[in-house]
């Protein structure tokens, strides 16, 4: 199922379509409204029978959510809310953030070359949980004393099944897994702390698990970010170091991501970055980043890892053979960054 | 007061005691445990009598706390829980971290130096309330479920003291608070947007006022980290986020703190550095983060500006001579450095 959104996302999501017709034309498509549109159309920002539809569907792809005509919107009804409504409503707990600097890339970042280049990290963010959901919740007032407050929490069943995933993945790759949370400061933190050491002893075989602080992870990002591998963090933390993480790359507008649930449940694909209302309607956005996210859907959800596989290295070689947008630094419309890609399929 | 604690601690506060000697003779200087240090010699990381002792002085000045030797002590009698309970105490409310990238340094950074050169951020870093400090809080079992929980809550006088230190120090800047937060998805961090805003609109006269999620800041001090002046977070962001800053500028080894409270009350200095107990005892630390965390107690509690400036300037031209610790890919001491700096003044 295909749910453009707002801004650039059904700008993205065309160029996605056409590569489904191209690598995956017995793929049935529907499509839905989620965020903004769907207030615009439905009042909400996901109605309940958009969710069904996506539950009974094999993935998800979203473009993008949210933008200024919005932001008066009381908050359970804006753009964001329904995204929080899709993520928790499919489900879908573990969400993988891959944080690689492209070959071609490397001058787009920040950072010195020889600190970049090379980069791979895969990010394992818990995507359901924390503060994010925890209750109580409000802003209020007591003893006469205005206060606004959220609870940050997670039980054993949550941790240890996005654990799970992050040693699986950890397999597939170079084996290594960072933790990342406030112990020291937190009790959630340290119960994160002891569910992920416990969930190693039991299911762990193959994989090496450190644990860091997330005040020493953001440091560690910029100082030696290829000293990591697959970063571990609950819902809050895997937010703020994921982008962090990936706008280390200079690639932010070519990041996806998948949020994965319980085995034969639909994925959630997305890019990275947001609805950028400023270049909206111009035909000038990156569509890499959801390209990308459907490369990563055929891998996760479509069983169609060979066809992932070309993808992923068509958008590399045309980024070798100079194709680039705007944000890269190019010329190329949104439609021609695709038409590149394709050609060199 | 000085409290060197634990690990590379006592190596570079008695650095700062030839300086206190040089430039401050007339200071009477206490000295006091905290951290392992304290928890070694009374079973406690901080006695109460050390807390009154503080409360009694002008300035405190913290070296580190911490260490792998107290790893699996009891949280609350952990090194840091020391520190947590000091800053409680003292009720310093108001944590500024610069992040400044020092011309001799600029090479250092994992950023091009382009990205980074005159970087000047300063972090004013809510330190009693929040996630850190809220209730409930624990570990236990609901429902036949194991959990762990912490309450992050703010109120409106937390909320306020903080936003006014940030509006006057940036008034002594260029003038320009990002505050940072989360209000897309969390309820204190909505509370945090609408109470700093509430703020700028009584006392915020001649400042100007933005607002960041605390995810595209962690983006953002990557891309362009020159575009912030005053960041002002809570304790949670504002760990993460100042850590990552401090690391941009590449002189992590370099970066002092302060911690202030009500005015009269004495102010809480610190190094950004831990204890670094992989080189203790070497006399091989970096002294400069010391140094510049009693430059800013001069110039913050004890009313000495110009003497102030003067060691500033000291470390720069030190630098600037290409004196070097070996964290910045030298060969001074931690003696010889402070050596430099002196002959500097
Ligand atoms: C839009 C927002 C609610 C969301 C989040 O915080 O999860 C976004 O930052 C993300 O990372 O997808
Ligand atoms: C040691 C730890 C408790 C502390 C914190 O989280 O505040 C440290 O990271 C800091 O920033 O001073």
């Amino acid at each position: 199922m295909l749910l453009p959104g707002d801004g650039i996302g059904p700008e993205v999501i065309a160029e996605v379509k056409r590569l489904v017709d191209l690598l995956a034309p017995d793929l049935e498509i529907e499509e839905g409204l989620v965020g903004g549109a769907s207030y615009d159309a439905h009042g909400t920002p996901l109605t309940d029978e958009t969710l069904q539809r996506a539950l009974a569907s094999d993935a998800v792809l979203l473009g993008a959510v949210g933008g200024p005509k919005w932001v008066g919107t009381a908050r359970d009804k804006r753009p964001e809310a329904g995204l929080l409504a899709l993520r928790k409503g499919l489900d879908v707990f573990a969400n993988l953030r891959p944080a690689f600097c492209f070959p071609a890339l490397v001058s787009e970042s920040s950072l010195k070359p020889e600190v970049v280049e090379g980069l791979d990290i895969m990010i394992v963010r818990e995507l359901t949980g924390g503060v994010y959901f925890g209750t109580p919740r409000g802003i209020d007032e007591k003893g006469g004393l205005r206060r606004g407050y959220d609870t940050a929490i997670y039980t054993h069943p949550e941790i240890e099944r996005v654990t799970r995933v992050a040693f699986e993945i950890a397999r597939g790759r170079s084996g290594r897994v960072c933790s990342v949370e406030k112990s020291n400061v937190m009790d959630s933190g340290l119960f994160w702390r002891q569910e992920v050491t416990l969930a190693h002893a039991e299911l762990g075989a193959g994989v090496d698990l450190s644990h860091m602080y997330a005040d020493a992870c953001a440091m560690e990002l910029v100082r030696a970010p290829k000293q990591f591998d697959v970063i571990l963090a609950d819902n809050l933390f895997g937010d703020i170091l994921s982008d962090e993480a990936a706008m280390l790359t200079g690639s932010i507008g070519m990041l996806p991501s998948a949020s994965l649930g319980a085995e034969g449940t639909p994925g959630l694909y997305e890019p990275v970055h947001g609805s950028a209302p400023d270049i909206a309607g111009k035909g000038i956005a990156n569509p890499c980043a959801a390209i990308l996210s459907f490369e990563m859907a055929l891998r996760w959800s479509l069983s169609r890892g060979k066809v992932a596989d070309a993808l992923f290295a068509a958008v590399g070689a045309a980024l070798d053979k100079g194709a680039r947008t705007k944000d890269l630094g190019g010329e190329l419309s949104t439609r021609e960054m695709t038409d590149a890609i394709i050609a060199a399929l």
